[in-house]
């Protein structure tokens, strides 16, 4: 029987990194959103060896240990002791790796998410090593908990599942536009010496969206941090410039990827269409997931 | 424009009641179930006279203020200080009210994230002010904030919303049988001397609970639980009894209404029905509402 889980993409508009001793109390503080797509992953296990193997496939080509090193984190925690057998993690990322939509974050809590379900653990043990893994190996600092809510969500306490507080936004009149344009890699901006710039500017962004806590606010903070951060280069604003001449709220950097994201209304989405063909980028657009994480046998297409 | 919100039913396996000073730090620890029907709230507004005036009804029928405190208190928190005009506050319950499907949370929670969704306040604040309106009035402890989460519930720390921590089994399998018999006042059941011997036994079947957190042992503790506490009369075993010789899983009592509970598998579905039919008694049969409460504008049927 295959277990299968779904988890939200997520892409981050403003962050403080906190980092502690213990991952458990390590996150962020910050706001983003949680995408309809994003990444799909099937548990399938045999006893029946004397060994235990565990196998990982990237949307389908197999991947060796150091380039998988959260997922068999994860995998290693999660299984029992004392079971043998093969243990075959497929990961399927509806976005590409390093652009910020989480997928490191989506494979270690789906991943935990499937062992947790077939070896009869709970959501939260299950997110806490995802969460662990996450911290450790340097794959996001608030991707797992932002997942597990789901919505459009502002992180107002840092830490892992159980310790963080997420609140959530209450619109649902917004489609997301995403435009991935490159990778940036978490890990080397956030052991660069912008870092405190980051935490400055991302607790006055918070600070901003608590106090008027709407999509309007969201966005114009997401623009102001990245700015503000140094973060969007200029071929990232340029692009921003143009987008915002056909939608109504501003458009901002992913963090961190290279990309752009927007919240647009219905009304808005051919303009936008017309133009990102014109400027010949690949584009999607998609609605807010608003629920949890998914988990459960998988029978086949839905 | 009519928002309309969603929050699933709950019912209570087990529970440890933790009544502090403060609201927010009020709460219970213990399991229950959320359930795929529960409250619809409806709310419509117009800015329009010079005096504030507020109107409640239940399923179709207008109440007055003492009998629709908690709506009243959650409304008059809500709505901004500055607000003229008309507020209409519908509610629809699929369960009778005082069965022990937490309608008196569902339509608090239901309430405030309809007015949160209109004036711009985030999912938290409002779940706040639907928890802090349950413990005032006595309309329950934990039910807010397992009704915020779905699923199989475990309430692992007690309090409101971004202090509780709760938990999830994580298991697909089962549909929920509900036979609501008559109705029990959690209020009185409080209020009287019984409530050391159920902390003592809601804390025992948290524990074994979280040693093995299954459907099975959710069952086993329930039961346990409710014979223990003497909170389950003989027509209630009874009936239980009857009910088990025909699933797999323990049948337990409905914390706190007069009626049962239990989790079937598709296969029991037929037995089940003949049983009850046959015992003349009414029932339902639902699913386990997995995700967080819905709100958002209301277009129509769905």
């Amino acid at each position: 029987m295959l277990i299968r889980a779904f988890v939200p993409a997520h892409i981050t508009a403003f962050f403080v990194p906190v980092i502690k001793e213990n991952p458990q109390l390590s996150g962020s503080l910050g706001a983003g959103i949680n995408l309809n797509k994003g990444t799909n992953v099937f548990l399938n296990t045999e006893e029946a060896s004397l060994e235990r193997h565990i196998h990982v496939a990237f949307n389908g080509e197999p991947v060796k240990r150091e380039q998988a090193k959260i997922t068999y984190y994860v995998t290693e925690k999660m299984l029992p002791e004392d079971f043998v057998g093969e243990v075959e993690i497929w990961q399927y990322f509806d976005f590409p790796n390093g652009y910020g939509f989480g997928n490191s974050a989506g494979g270690a809590l789906g991943t935990a998410l499937t062992l947790a379900y077939k070896f009869g653990k709970t959501l939260l043990e299950a997110a806490k090593i995802a969460h662990e893994a996450e911290v450790i190996h340097g794959g996001g600092l608030g991707d797992v908990v932002a997942q597990l809510t789901g919505g459009i969500d502002i992180r107002i306490r840092e830490g892992g599942p159980g310790v963080a507080v997420v609140d959530n936004i209450l619109r649902d009149e917004y489609k997301v536009l995403v435009v991935p344009l490159g990778r940036l890699k978490t890990r080397d901006v956030l052991s660069s010496d912008i870092v405190h710039v980051i935490s400055r500017e991302g607790k006055k962004s918070l600070d901003t969206l608590l106090k008027n806590p709407t999509p309007e606010t969201l966005m114009n903070e997401a623009r102001r941090f990245a700015e503000a951060t140094n973060l969007m280069d200029e071929e990232l604003k340029e692009i921003s410039r143009e987008i915002d001449k056909v939608i109504s709220l501003q458009s901002s950097m992913i963090m961190l990827g290279k990309g752009l994201f927007a919240l647009i209304k219905e009304g808005e989405v051919d303009k936008v269409k017309e133009l990102l063909l014109d400027l010949n980028l690949r584009f999607d657009i998609l609605d807010i997931y608003w629920g949890k994480p998914i988990v459960g046998r998988w029978i086949g297409d839905e």
